[in-house]
């Protein structure tokens, strides 16, 4: 990058938001995916006329632009491939409002999930999608990767709740999308185009969510079963029950294992655990909707239901299901995390098929996830000193993927395309929509300057 | 239409799918709106295929296609204002598939709304939208339009449940949007660009939809309120109260004493009525979330409540909402119900700006809707034969959008941009985003066959 490049970007943003140090390089070469390239500068712009200058200029100048939130994504989209500038967002972190009668806040980009939860908790309201990295990704990085959660089967995913963007395009133009409607038939939706985008059509720099209210009344309950298939069919069958929980989590018997052994977890010795939750207003409700729940699992040969009493045990549930992933990850040196995901009916199909081809290629793996919404994280553990650990646990995730789509299923639920699983992109999409998603690309970002090299658009 | 496009036509649709007869030329010039214009032709294609090879002749040939459901839109999107070919989807009917455990199911775009409505009940499901002509509008019209309806606030809208699509693109290609799962973030969201683009990017062959458990306990209310400013605060106060109710219709003076005095019927002589619905799973639920709403009211000075025992008390205050339309329209030989939209603390303000402007221009009116997501249908009456009456009516309409606009709200809340509201887009929207709705409209369709004129994109 020539001076006068860096001249310009330093009299756009400011010294003190603007870095071409080493130390900042590296800290920008990675996200939380095992892809690394480091870029040639780094700002941290403070508002969208920034924003405008520095896409404007990195324009006409053919110069590659990647924005970021905190870095937290796992399939690369954050990593800036083709060198250039990276757009670090976390110095937008204002909520600029919150309108409560409205149920819809307005944030920038670089607000905090967990931030944006302790601002509306006194109002006992909520965005719900919960993504795991909660405590520190950020919101632009939510709606650019359309993050989800754990309770994404009742309360949907990032898209559900974006109203309306303020977005930069490519040529410096500022524009606003939607409106700060609950409902509005206006034109394109343009808004739900830029979500989950991946930084590659435009920059967020404002974004208007939904909010709603907290529900307060909360039933939690765990589930053991000896096969796996029974636990398959009683996820099936809560569907067909005629509610919804608001959580329905499940741990494969590596998981179980791996927290029995390693983290000394009071767990049961079974091949599959279900955490529910249901949620609503009232006892009434939560009770009936979990007894809908237990009655499947009894019809499933469930061989145990621990009913959590308050906070503590509720606690005590959750903790085998929040730290079986770090637990895992402890087995070797690195690991590959996946969110594969199929239609609620094929979960036992998934799961099973996943079991085999891991321990066809002799590597330890766990699977937990969302299985009301059909999601899933197979973590396959393996040492990347080893070129033979490492092509085995390439072939297997190349396996998963091909057995995701070919059960009807989608490579990501919610961890987005990227770097990662742009490869895959053909086994799920057919041409044309391949080819129209490109078009929609060139004619946004005719340059390719934004977050080039990413979900198989180029 | 010259006789080789013709027999292009009945070679590919046959014989019994093609028309060009006078009686079906002029059913096909106008919908539900006061746009009219005769196509030249209509077919009714029976497969995607069809629909294929009709759009790559007309492409080639650069004919207008305008594709149709059951034309029940209220701002002429269906209307074939540059003539060519109307593409009757109606025949295209068949429920594919119903998968309860995936909670989704597979439709062709002529199935008629209460259709599906009637074969989801049977499992306890629902397709939640509910517009106002489900019992005869299709599901390919409610995603061309983004249709809503009465339980929006609660429940959302058509493009909340759109899972994936089918669509034809104007040069003929085929393609698949989106996934059967409940969460995707695989690559750009097509299909919510599809949503509501009132078939000016491409023609929906297949349709798959979420699906909901129905609801089993309902409790519903009539409050009435002898200030308009009163039950606009109470609207606002809901919001803040905790819960959202699965209804909140409003019904202003007008339209109370047009039921009073055109229908006979026994409302309260009142300035504002509000009719709630709260749901759940039990009765403990709907009634702890009608004790909040009854509390609201109490606040805000509400004069009377009127409580629903059983089905039939239920449909009497139903009654009253959904007559006002048709009660309110045979006071003037014609008249103009817009879906204005705005944030719902500026609901009485709406309310209160719109009644001033209509009697400023000195014609009957009413106003009523959706309270709950800030949607109403101002209905002005007007005789067409006195030229008087349409310039003041017109005059009405263009200073209600410019009040909606200014209170930071949407031209159009479920009915759709169209032709009606083509000219008022700047209104709403800026000059970039304007400029890239018709950039994206280029890209899919350069020709400008599918629905020209419409939203305007051209």
């Amino acid at each position: 990058m020539g001076d006068s490049i860096k001249g310009a970007l330093i009299d756009i943003v400011g010294q003190e938001n603007f870095s071409d140090l080493l130390i900042d390089m590296v800290s920008y070469s990675y996200d939380a995916s095992d892809h690394k390239h480091r870029p040639k500068a780094a700002v941290w712009p403070t508002s969208s006329e920034q924003v405008s200058k520095i896409l404007l200029m990195a324009n006409e100048h053919r110069i590659p632009v990647t924005p970021r939130g905190a870095g937290t994504g796992l399939a690369g989209a954050a990593v800036p491939t083709k060198g250039g500038i990276v757009l670090d967002m976390c110095r937008m972190n204002k909520i600029q409002d919150i309108r409560i009668a409205d149920r819809l806040t307005v944030v920038q980009p670089g607000v905090v999930y967990a931030d944006l939860e302790e601002a509306l908790a006194p109002y006992g309201f909520f965005f719900p999608p919960d993504p795991a990295s909660g405590s520190v990704c950020t919101l632009g990085g939510n709606v650019a990767t359309n993050a989800g959660g754990i309770r994404g089967a009742k309360y949907g995913v990032t898209m559900d709740y974006v109203m309306a963007l303020e977005v930069v395009l490519p040529d410096g133009r500022i524009m606003r999308t939607g409106s700060d409607c609950m409902k509005s038939v206006s034109g394109y939706d343009l808004t739900r185009l830029f979500v989950g985008s991946e930084g590659t059509l435009g920059v967020i720099t404002g974004i208007t969510l939904k909010i709603n209210p907290k529900p307060t009344a909360f039933e939690t309950v765990q589930a053991s079963f000896a096969r796996l298939k029974d636990a398959g069919q009683a996820i099936t069958d809560i569907m067909h029950s005629g509610i919804i929980p608001s959580v329905l989590e499940l741990l494969d018997e590596n998981s179980i294992k791996v927290l029995r052994e390693h983290a000394s977890m009071n767990l049961p010795d079974v091949m599959a655990l279900i955490l529910v939750e249901t949620d609503g207003y009232t006892e009434t409700e939560t009770s009936f909707q979990m007894a809908k729940v237990i009655e499947v699992f009894r019809k499933n040969n469930v061989i145990d239901i621990q009913v959590a009493h308050g906070t503590e045990e509720v606690e005590e549930l959750w903790r085998a299901r929040k730290s079986v992933g770090s637990v895992a990850a402890q087995l070797r040196p690195n690991n590959v995390s996946e969110d594969v995901t199929v239609p609620i009916s094929k979960v036992s199909d998934l799961l099973t098929g996943i079991s085999i081809i891991v321990r066809n290629h002799d590597l330890p793996f766990v699977i937990f996830g969302h299985a009301g919404d059909g999601n899933f994280h197979p973590r396959i553990m393996y040492d990347p000193s080893d070129p033979d650990q490492v092509e085995r646990v390439g072939n297997a995730v190349d396996e998963i993927f091909k057995l995701t789509c070919n059960l009807g299923g989608t490579l990501t639920g919610e961890h987005g395309i990227g770097l990662s699983k742009a490869p895959y992109m053909g086994l799920e999409h057919d041409r044309v929509s391949l080819e129209v998603m490109r078009s929609i690309k060139k004619s946004f970002d005719p340059n390719n300057i934004l977050n080039p090299g990413k979900m198989s658009l180029d």
